[in-house]
């Protein structure tokens, strides 16, 4: 299960499928070692699934895989979407036996594991199931609430400040927070602003490398509000597609992206959609970007959401922190992760 | 050097001098070693100083130090304070040769490299001076800017607030982050609240164990500004001796406390009193206790200090970063830290 986790990791981090590995093992040999017969991944929508791309690789070293056994970080799934049910190659194949970490959520995708037991094929569960649950977190988390997982950034200074009182915001963070900031919107489906932020900001909202080119993958970039944007905006120029939500309501906003199968979105401002999200408890997880500055006053990340005593506001979990020059990123989560 | 720097941190971090050590070395064996004749360190103001220390140390082992060599981290005095001038005792030993890590800057003390050179030793200088300084940073700061090396504590949300709108402010960070913030207060020489703090939060401004205890070492408690404390103050309860300074003026307030032989003031509030140390550039280290909490509103650490737009923030330089539980604390200076 271990490689087959490594394995998932060679797909992408965005797009709507999850990141799914498969270790497709032959009979024990007289040692006791079970004979790897093909690795499988998958890449993304419209490609094989990871247990077909595994079934793939077996046939084309020319392994017989009747009676193999399927190790595959997330249940194999039932049904018929962009490529066929794998539970059924699975089955054509002649595995025998199924071992996955967790099961599919999903109300048309989910059910592999019983149609495998009614043809015979022993189906086990629960191996490394918090590290495979964290490996398609956003995934997983969009099917089971039918929004994405939200993530909301700031960039601020320690004391909470976005800009200073001229409006002045570039730079907060230095360097190192800016290009982490750039890697981490290269794994996203989306990336929102409001009107607000867009008309004050001008920003391009595009994924880019280091040395300033377009990263490969480019979210998609939703603006919130009802003001248009001006023609010479750079959302408008190269990068994901644009979604203009000419409302106020989240709940609208998230359904929309939700059909749109957007699994992360990363919300980069402004302090109204942060504290409208805020209030209605629809933050997964907050980025932020604390740089060693103090300005004693200027705008700060969030709006009032609706907090007035310390009791009432939500504590986060802190999973990871980054040094990034002189500048720390902190990442929490609404919940805490599972124990891995 | 790099043990005498060891024996060094044996002292107390707070307290008018500095900490230093020294190791006496002998004359080069047949195979090259130089034999230690004795260590020694200093404990504190009234206590020998680390050279005495070291001396008395050989003669306690029947040493012989004639024609010895004294390696210390710093210059070795050469004025009669509460002790005898180092530099004398060490001509008085028959010491030959001095290595000392970095000069006293002090008008008084200083000068012992020069006394001994008179004298026939040979006196080099520089060997780990980063790192000798470092150790010594709070009293070299205060000897050579003639006030306390100022150390302003913010514990806020990410969002930069200290207490929610109604004023509930107990408890922002967690428990790790208060223990630690009790192990910074047991080494500094004095902790300074305004009138406004002292009335509104009633701190005890003590240093305390993990268990709940009064730690060894009790800073200073000083309350800044004109209001008085009612009687039943846990200001007036048991820790370090208390001074109430009946001003607003920041200048006045370290030159005070500069007269008390004060090295490292710790600043833990209100707004006010750093927005003042801000605005004139006296604040030399931020301790930044970040909780992962959101408010939206509340009263924030700093008060406007005149910064209006970003360009004119001062740039803090991070020196370290520690988790703490789900905190964090960053450590930054207002000028970069020396390499060591």
């Amino acid at each position: 299960m271990d490689r087959a986790l490594t394995l998932a990791l060679r797909g992408p981090a965005h797009g709507p499928n999850p990141r799914v590995g498969c270790v497709l093992l032959g009979p024990p040999a007289p040692t006791g070692d079970r004979p790897v017969l093909g690795e499988g991944w998958h890449r993304g929508a419209g490609t094989p699934h990871a247990e077909v791309d595994a079934l793939a690789a077996a046939r084309a070293r020319g392994h017989d895989t009747r009676g193999a056994t399927a190790v595959v970080t997330l249940e194999p799934c039932n049904h018929t979407g962009r490529t066929g049910p794998c539970a059924q190659a699975l089955l054509a194949a002649g595995i025998t036996h199924v071992e996955h970490a967790i099961p599919d959520p999903g109300t048309t995708s989910g059910g592999g594991a019983q149609t495998l037991r009614e043809h015979g094929v022993t189906v086990t569960t629960g191996t490394r199931a918090a590290q495979a649950l964290e490996l398609v977190r956003h995934w997983h988390h969009a099917l089971t609430h039918h929004r994405p997982w939200v993530t909301l950034k700031t960039a601020t200074t320690l004391d909470g400040r976005v800009a200073a009182p001229d409006g002045t915001s570039r730079w907060i963070t230095g360097t190192a927070a800016r290009t982490h900031a750039h890697t981490v919107r290269a794994t996203v489906d989306a990336i929102a602003v409001t009107t607000g932020t867009a008309l004050t900001d001008d920003p391009a909202l595009t994924a880019r490398t280091p040395d300033g080119h377009l990263a490969a993958h480019q979210p998609l970039r939703v603006v919130v509000g009802h003001r248009d944007l001006p023609p010479d905006a750079r959302l408008h120029g190269a990068g994901g597609p644009l979604l203009h939500l000419r409302t106020h309501d989240v709940h609208h906003v998230l359904a929309t992206l939700h059909e749109h199968e957007t699994r992360h979105l990363l919300v980069e401002g402004g302090p109204a959609l942060a504290g409208a999200l805020l209030t209605h408890g629809l933050v997964d997880e907050l980025h932020a970007y604390l740089a060693p500055v103090l300005l004693g006053a200027g705008p700060t990340a969030v709006t009032p959401f609706g907090i007035t005593t310390l009791a009432d506001a939500p504590r986060w979990h802190t999973t990871t922190t980054h040094r990034l020059g002189d500048d720390l990123l902190l990442v929490a989560r609404a919940t805490p992760t599972t124990e891995a």
